[in-house]
């Protein structure tokens, strides 16, 4: 009377039972590998039954510290086909970091990639009792002498264990873990996400569809997104579900690499954070590339520049703009065109394009302001997203999501102040903690800080709010510009500014610095920002907000 | 930590909010009705409140005889949004079967169309004991008069409730009922198939997906499988959730409407069984209608004829063939061309478009023989098809799975046997129980049938294993045909069985009768055919089974 459960194991043995000649290929530091969804089944049998043999099993949580390849892509079904969680942990972490996670997630075993043995070593050389639970380290692709704990390479790890598709996996429920990954928000400690079986199940199917990523057996998809970046954005999973081809492209890919590997596999989908292609669009400026087989790149992470999108439109290739984040496992949203947008003109087109788009099927959201209440779908009024949904967590690993900010009942907080329009897509505005409230009503510091910026002597601005006596808050702008004449700058700023929002968005001060403070992670530092300010607004605002204002 | 539960609900807001003027168009008796997805929700919202205030809640069982139109669609949503199962009743079943599935459902609101209520009428007056759970009937579409219960028309039902797309409708978990659709199987009383949320949230998913029916907003989906036939495929479900336009052909529609709406809408995909689109073939032919926006017709429920694919292709028009059934709510295969075959002749094509396809991403299968173990996939190995997966069944409703034949553990045991090829396509050969078991090898009756049939003179053809002493069981051919010469016949069926199959696959005798017997659905009567024989074979085969004859 009720389905059977969840979970990703038969995504994998379809794959193998009606695809098992297609290809997982992967490019590694001695060239490029490659081999068949067959012999993908039986190696992620063969590491499952090893993991198995090292005691892990249900509930249990085995990290990686790994790039794209194809020893990843295995751990990917060996350690959730046995009921375990695998723990992406991204490598580029600051050391306190990975050893906080590591030991909050009291991983049993964890994999390392012989390239990333050295930030292992670091997290451990500064706390060795952080990593305790870690019985065992598997290295992978090398040797790495220098690693402070016993290692085994994978290799012999799994040596005494036969290839197998089915080794004996144990029955698993949709509720038993499958992932585990830990967001590094702009603030605070990293907070895990622990995804089940049925969360992934649901993610997967949920980007297979056209509204999703629209993935299909025709397709050859090389996720570029790192795999220890919210389980390359799931195309691991997708891929394979769908009996895709897999690229790989290994460590550190370069702009070459990547169109080596579209040409030479006939790569249709791709997917990454918009530099990566901004790259390789700098790298096809001098060589005559085919990528003619390339259909799809799928960019998240951060909004793509105009320009990205219209220089791939001249080569045929659609840049597909997606939202999300680790606590939506991660895709939310997709920006497709709607029917009836179709005949519109290409810079209306390009404007839906940019926002973040319309939520997948399978999820509900509510945007809501400051007072609870929905705001409307005008594409101007601003709200924080609310989400939720089967692949949406409810809750952070090892925390009570009652006293959890994050959460209102069954819904997420995402933190993104965004706006949606007539036609329902959403576009991300700001973040709701550098949002700032003047008189009631919200300014977007994304939004002034890239009217400052669109100027070439602007090198980084960054606009936070600070008290102020009357309106609450006013936002105040901290400029690094090449700029002698700082008051023709300001006055420019100031008339982008007015031009493109009301009066009352104008930064009350502009400060010149050397260089705006960054958080571990590359983003502005606001906190820093906001404390270091002086507290001496003189109150003389040209334009009030609205409230007194109008 | 884990998702918010999978139900049907969201699917229905989601389109509300991104694609509110987007149409639901239903044929009716006095013209065509239209609303947008907006006013949908709220009449849904509508509706289920008067469902509530009738006392309708979660676990409840909601009945419909009701063909496909807006007021069923309404019912789609509003009855499973509380947690109730929408029990849709073939109104086309035996008055005797109609009886027992609403006793044994124990339905407490039942709805049905006005033209239909005289099967209510009937199946009430053979035993008025067994509608003793139905509180109230519903009438839609105008007056029933004669009903023998209590009935109240649907717009004085709905009547002191206001639309609204939320009334305040109870948290629900993957678990609750969503559905409940009885099979009528070729044999026994039918046996009930109750589906949580979860099954038909899975099916809906997975029918969106390239692999499934590939169905996004570009779509405007016209299902003409009826409503009560499996939930019309999910189609309505997976429109939704896609948010595609719909459009319900209404009471009895006729080629003629079915082509009008097409033209009309601009409907690009719809679904029904073969004899539906031969009707709207022959209508074509003296017609000049312009399909251009139909891209796509799924057929299931029994193979396509090859002319009727053919005759498709040439119009533009692609036949998708898919293969389900009540178990698999329904949708679990579809015979989509894979991408090493898109370069493959036109007839190598069509034999794989003929064929049942490739099992969906989510799904798992099992190809067994009599020893139970699994055929080679070969595409000549028959055995039998089991499935399992988030939306299938692992029992009847009421009935316990461990005592039940037709499951064996957490899978199901389709009675269907098949062959899979090496490229993994499922082909259905037979129903495991007419397959004909001759020396320890099977031999496919509807094979030999349709060797037989293939000659314009014969009618009907019926092929059924009588016992043996030597072999176990034999083939016996029932046959109407219009011939004088019956040896020549015979002659030339025999010829015709040799040239495909191997020799000992011919009929031992054939018996010409004035017409097969058909059960209450239609399909051969083979438990009547096999009582029929009168036991008598001579023992002489031409050709003996492999296990002694090779």
């Amino acid at each position: 009377m009720t389905g059977h459960p969840q979970t990703l194991r038969p995504f994998l043995s379809r794959a193998a039972q009606l695809y098992p000649d297609r290809e997982l290929v992967a490019r590694t530091a001695t060239g490029t590998g490659r081999y068949t969804y067959a012999e993908y089944a039986k190696r992620v049998g063969r590491l499952a039954s090893a993991l198995r043999t090292a005691g892990v099993g249900r509930g249990d949580h085995v990290a990686t510290m790994c790039w794209n390849h194809d020893r990843h892509a295995e751990a990917y079904y060996a350690v959730p086909n046995l009921g375990a969680a695998l723990h992406t942990i991204n490598p580029l972490l600051p050391a306190d970091d990975v050893r906080t996670i590591v030991a909050e997630a009291a991983d049993r075993l964890l994999l390392v990639d012989a390239s990333l043995a050295g930030a292992l070593t670091e997290a451990y050389r500064g706390d060795p009792d952080a990593f305790e639970s870690v019985e065992r380290v598997v290295v992978v692709g090398g040797e790495a002498p220098d690693l402070p704990v016993d290692a085994v390479d994978i290799d012999a790890f799994v040596a005494d264990h036969d290839p197998d598709p089915d080794p004996g996996y144990p029955d698993l429920a949709g509720d038993d873990p499958a992932g585990l990954c830990y967001s590094s928000g702009t603030t605070g400690a990293p907070k895990g996400v622990r995804y089940t079986q049925r969360m992934l199940w649901s993610h997967t199917m949920a980007i297979l569809t056209p509204a999703g990523l629209d993935i299909s057996h025709h397709d050859t998809v090389m996720p570029v997104v790192p795999m220890f970046h919210i389980n390359a954005w799931g195309l691991p999973y997708a891929a394979t579900a769908a009996g895709a081809a897999q690229v790989y492209p290994g460590p550190s890919p370069q702009p070459a690499d990547l169109v080596t590997l579209i040409e030479d596999e006939g790569v249709t989908l791709t997917a990454g954070v918009p530099t990566v292609w901004l790259g390789v669009l700098d790298y096809l400026q001098d060589t005559d590339a085919d990528l003619s087989t390339l259909e799809r790149i799928v960019v998240g992470g951060a909004a793509p520049p105009e320009r990205l999108i219209r220089a791939f439109d001249d080569r045929g290739v659609e840049v597909v703009h997606g939202w999300g984040m680790t606590e939506t496992a991660p895709v939310g949203a997709v920006s497709h065109l709607k029917p009836e947008l179709r005949g519109a003109g290409y810079e209306t087109r390009l404007d839906k394009r940019l926002k973040q788009g319309l939520l997948l099927p399978g999820l509900e959201f509510r945007v809501v302001g400051d007072d609870g209440d929905e705001v409307p779908h005008d594409g101007e009024s601003m709200g924080e997203l609310l989400v939720r949904g089967p692949w949406v967590t409810t809750s952070y690993y090892g925390r009570d999501a009652a006293d959890d900010e994050a959460f209102e009942g069954s819904w997420l907080r995402t933190g993104d102040v965004v706006t949606v329009d007539g036609d329902g897509y959403v576009e991300l505005v700001d973040r709701a903690a550098d949002v700032i409230n003047s008189g009631g009503e919200w300014i977007s510091s994304q939004a002034v800080e890239n009217a400052i910026m669109d100027d070439e002597r602007v090198r980084e601005a960054a606009v936070v709010g600070v008290p102020h006596e009357r309106w609450g808050e006013r936002p105040v702008a901290y400029v690094v510009a090449d700029a002698d004449d700082r008051g023709a700058l300001i006055d420019a700023a100031t008339e982008r500014v007015r031009g493109a929002y009301p009066d009352w968005w104008v930064p009350d001060r502009v400060e010149f610095v050397d260089a705006v403070p960054k958080t571990a992670t590359g983003k502005f530092d606001k906190v820093d920002l906001r404390a270091r300010f002086d507290g001496s607004l003189d109150g003389s605002v040209d334009a009030a907000p609205p409230d007194e204002g109008e």
